[in-house]
């Protein structure tokens, strides 16, 4: 799946896409050399944070009206109720001239469960990326191109669009600034707004004489009679049999690292780096195998703030040693979810002169602020993001495995496609389904790591399209058939695109699909010192691309999690250089580079990779050096190739990879008996000269 | 010349290397592979600045003694007249318990005249990079470790040595803390430090309860009785035949992206910027043709401060139009240097509520912090730092003269080397000399465009190596010599380094040169799209070196200014990535990989190349493409070169260049009547198989 830095109107991604007919829309509109060159900036690494500017303001909507329109939500009633909100001192102590609404949930999650789509329910749009600001007369909307239209389509008159990237939209800050009475109080729920980006606003807002407050409950929910509850799924715990370390080691672990920084407490509030640490899985969000919790780590004490009534399951409390910690500094304390301010609160109260408590600098700024600064030290990466970006042996074992089974289950999918295409029955939606229901056949199948995009032709242009019944398109043998998609097994998470053509492609086709599988080579078989950051690699991936004068607006790729979120800090390859920590040996990135043609096809070859050692003739300096190993193994259809734009060293290299296809996946293929997919492995694994 | 981002010890740079005998104690010292490995982060733009700090702490010193050692400058007297100021409320309201002492001078310069070397003259320690600082108690010096040696060799016991670098060794600020009494204050002279640097430092000590004040008068200057006086050399006006666009257009360009940005005044500080606005070189800095002044520009005034009597010359008077302005809004109004800051006071004094006035984020403390927090616009690169680097037709017409010259010089010295150096009487320093005596000849020759680097076999390793008395080595047929040297010619600046070796190279040498070469051809012959910052460009210059496990520790690239400095920002090509603006036609960069055997050789490829707009097959989202044209025209030795390992498109790329370098550098060897050296070049350029 593709990173998250992209141009837009190409980018649609996250989880929450339900009625986006945009995609459409955008296809019948759009033919080859559109200008939509407004570029999207990923203030973080690529996928976990979701603040986003633009560059240019140049945009051509899409004028067309959508087939299917939908109707806007009424919010006549709820904007009335919640600016009574805003003036009862229930909720602050005086009455706040405006309310801002982020998306996001109080862990900065990338995906967000129903009971935090807030602004979605405030003002009935529902995109992923969008912030809703009340006052007593407004209500205002920021979205940026990809949900002009949508957004436009789902909110009702009292809602004012803001189009982010148009030269005429002012910032949200100047906008309040322009519409506040003097000396105003601009409330936000400080549990949805990162630290850093409540120390913008606060600038700000303080610099125009108004002030930034926070509202600790939050006035959505106070207007939400039905809101969802926060999900509270079964957890899952993991063995060492699939972690390679248990959670006492890597307290222990973490702790060496705080005292080495002569650091005291840790404060953990990424969902990922919790259910990391403590060998936990939930299914609280849609695709990532979360749940709901905080940790407060000491050098003595763990604090674990969860809804205490999943830690009933015997299996858990065992796991945990809930009952017989086996020492005192590994007996975990429970709390219940919403305790860890108090918790936090407390600990702060007590903290000594030198005492130093670690968050990450984009942890919300509820809990940031409890810290006293004097104590507080904000960090980019936690530790917990750092150790569980490099896989341990165990783990890699498990993602290698967790690839096999992907691949048996893919060589199974591409067999019935070309079978079943010429039929003229497979669509978009049935294939990602076919594919969903092969992966579910391998073991410890957990479900898929974020919506399939199954495109065919002018949709695989859009770089995150997923088809919905009124896109849904059917796979010709005359279109280029894109699949990206990927599942959660209990040892690992996959991730892998496949660009195919069941017909004869055209020779157009044929030159990008090679470019970009000269680009995909020049990543997976560099070699580099280590100490080298993944940005660095970028351009390897475009060098071919730019020769013809073609390139891809998003990243080349993304950190990946071991059954854990398929999108994941601290490491990437993107033109955007993010603070991306170094590659190490035992990281797993993605390494997707694409082309997309507007209106006609879009191509993307993807294989999740792992760093590991590599030996060339020197050794400058004794830096050692490093390089990658493909762990998808998925065939990479040769008939897409120009195998005469390519050089004797990538045909080596395609030849290589898909004989190391053949072995490794033709066994398992053979051991389950899947006959028909092993021929069509062996079929496409022919070598080419 | 490289850009100023590298490893230590390799790295030696600037002009003030007296003395400098760490050079041949390196080359004693240093086998292969001895680790010194930390590394040296040039925080802004390569070249540029000089606040550095490292990340690693491992580092071997050099232990045996130099053969000639320095005697270190008695400071006692000096020292106690110091802190005696420091008590003088003549200079401070209060007074102050230490005074911080940087390197550099009120403009940020790469370079600085002999009146700003404040550090060197307190201490003794004349190392390019260093700061003091001097309480009642303690007088200690934070270097790197390139200087570690040096700087305790040039410093009595008056002086504690700050390793920077080492773990065990205390940031400024927390030394600070550690030493000081309660609430005292830290000065420093507002107009050597930048802003963002005040900004850091005052944040520390703020935070333990101490202040960091601005002293205005200079405290060493005040101890310096024979202090050197500010240069004031003659100014030379440039005419359009030079310059290509008039002062005046240079104005009205600015004012125009002032008004475009709402701005209202515009402070210049940078030397470089204000020579090129005015059209006006000078002297004052050794390699550097600018002159000591500052400029504010409003929408109607123009005020320019500089040594009056410099203004008495009629030329200038003339080019100026100061006794008869075309226009009242390009009237100048002269003032003396000194003046700046009073009439910047009486410009923000009468400043509207809306006005706002542009600042470089690196200018000093001083002048920005005269500009009232709400009215200030600091921005990274000026309109004039950026106007500046992209050349126009006829800035660029006169690098690509000053480019043939350089070349013709170049022939005529490297012919001679070919006849000489078999004698045994070429040693590092003639062989600067008479590369600087070929220069000398060549129309509108000025000066060097910084010191030679003329290494021979192991000094070739050290980056920035200069030759001395001391370390001077002689030529011989058995050891490579790398040659990196520039000149300033009225009509531009060169830069240019080429490895050679005058008998048999060995198989390793040659494999090395050629993945340079590889290297430099793969950036030089880069296709990119518009946008492209040059930093996505380093890893080309490095991937064949890497994929045989070798790496050079600097960047690949810097600015160059047209009869300017041989280092200027806003672009540059580097794996640190640096706010670099994106590469666009008309700029001009070096490209100059390398790679450097401690104790051996070094080999560096340097020409200076121009952007150019390309024309690939495609032209995706009409973005258009660029890539480089060389200017350098001097051959590249092929002795040197390992042709198997080149590709067929770089061994063209190599007689294409031969090509040109004959044709065009020929031309004017035949024109000059330089018989060998066109032999030479006639020689030396056939093509490779």
């Amino acid at each position: 799946m593709p990173p998250q830095s992209s141009h837009l109107i190409l980018l649609i991604f996250n989880s929450d896409f339900s009625n986006s007919c945009l995609f459409s829309i955008l296809q019948q509109n759009k033919g080859p050399g559109v200008a939509c060159d407004f570029e999207l900036h990923v203030n973080s690494w690529v996928g976990c944070r979701q603040s986003v500017e633009f560059q240019s303001s140049e945009f051509n909507m899409p004028s067309e009206k959508s087939e299917k329109a939908m109707s806007p939500k009424i919010t006549g009633e709820l904007l009335r109720q919640l600016r009574q909100a805003m003036k009862n001192c229930k909720y602050f102590s005086e009455p706040i001239q405006a309310y801002i609404i982020p998306s996001g949930d109080a862990h900065q999650s990338e995906y967000i469960a129903p009971c935090d789509c807030r602004r979605e329910f405030i003002s009935g749009f529902d995109g992923s990326a969008g912030t809703a600001i009340v006052t007593e007369q407004h209500a205002a909307m920021w979205t940026d191109g990809r949900y002009f239209l949508q957004a436009s389509q789902q909110m009702d008159n009292n809602w004012t669009l803001m189009k982010m990237g148009l030269k005429e939209t002012p910032s949200q800050e100047d906008w309040l600034i322009s519409v506040l009475p003097e000396n105003s109080k601009v409330g936000v729920d400080p549990w949805i707004i990162a630290a850093d980006q409540w120390k913008n606003m606060f600038k700000a807002l303080s610099s125009a004489g108004h002030s930034l407050v926070a509202v600790q409950d939050n006035l959505i929910d106070a207007v939400w009679p039905d809101r969802p509850e926060r999900p509270s799924t079964q957890l899952r715990s993991l063995g060492l049999d699939y972690t390679g370390i248990s959670w006492q080691d890597k307290i222990t672990a973490l702790r060496a690292k705080m005292s080495e920084r002569k650091i005291t407490w840790f404060v953990a509030t990424a969902l990922d780096e919790i259910a990391w640490l403590f060998n936990l899985r939930g299914a609280d969000i849609e695709y990532n195998p979360v749940f709901f919790a905080y940790t407060i780590v000491g050098m003595n004490t763990i604090r674990f703030f969860v809804d205490l009534k999943r830690l009933s399951n015997p299996a858990v409390r065992e796991h945990l040693q809930l009952d017989s910690p086996s020492k005192p500094e590994l007996s975990i304390q429970t709390f219940p979810y919403e305790s860890v301010y108090t918790e936090l609160q407390a600990i702060c109260a007590a903290l000594g002169p030198k005492d130093k408590v670690w968050i990450c600098d984009k942890a919300s700024c509820a809990l940031t602020q409890v810290i006293p600064k004097t104590h507080r030290t904000p960090i980019p990466y936690t530790p917990l993001c750092l150790a569980k970006a490099v896989k341990n042996a165990t783990e890699i074992q498990g993602m290698k495995m967790a690839h096999i089974k992907d691949a048996v289950a893919l060589c199974e999918f591409f067999a019935w496609l070309e079978k079943e295409i010429p039929k003229g029955t497979v669509t978009e939606i049935s294939a990602a389904d076919k594919a969903e229901e092969l992966r579910s056949q391998q073991k410890d199948f957990v479900g898929l790591s974020f919506p399939t995009i199954s495109s065919v032709g002018p949709h695989g242009a859009i770089i995150h399209y997923r088809p919905l019944p009124e896109t849904n398109r059917t796979l010709t043998v005359n279109e280029v058939y894109l699949i990206d998609s990927g599942a959660q097994y209990v040892d690992g998470t996959t991730d892998v695109t496949r660009t195919m053509h069941f017909g004869t492609p055209s020779a157009f086709e044929k030159e990008c699909f090679t470019y970009v599988l000269k680009g995909h080579i020049a990543v997976s078989a560099a070699i580099f010192p280590n100490g080298t950051k993944g940005h660095l690699l970028d351009s390897f991936a475009r060098a071919a691309l730019w020769e013809s004068g073609l390139d891809y607006l998003h990243g080349t790729g993304h950190g990946v999690g071991c059954f854990l979120n398929v999108h994941e800090g601290p490491c990437g390859i993107s033109y955007k250089t993010f603070a991306d920590e170094p590659l190490e040996a035992g990281m797993i990135v993605s390494d997707e580079p694409g082309y997309y043609e507007d209106g006609s096809f879009g191509i993307r070859l993807e294989n999740v990779v792992l760093v590991v050692p590599a030996k060339p003739k020197y050794n400058y300096r004794n830096r050692g050096s490093l390089t990658f190993e493909p762990l998808t193994l998925v065939p990479i259809q040769v008939k897409m190739m120009n195998t005469e734009l390519l050089t004797q060293k990538e045909r080596d290299w395609v030849n290589e990879y898909h004989r190391k296809c053949r072995e490794v996946v033709g066994a398992e293929l053979e051991r389950q008996g899947r006959q028909e997919a092993l021929d069509w492995l062996i079929r496409e694994t022919q070598p080419i000269i």
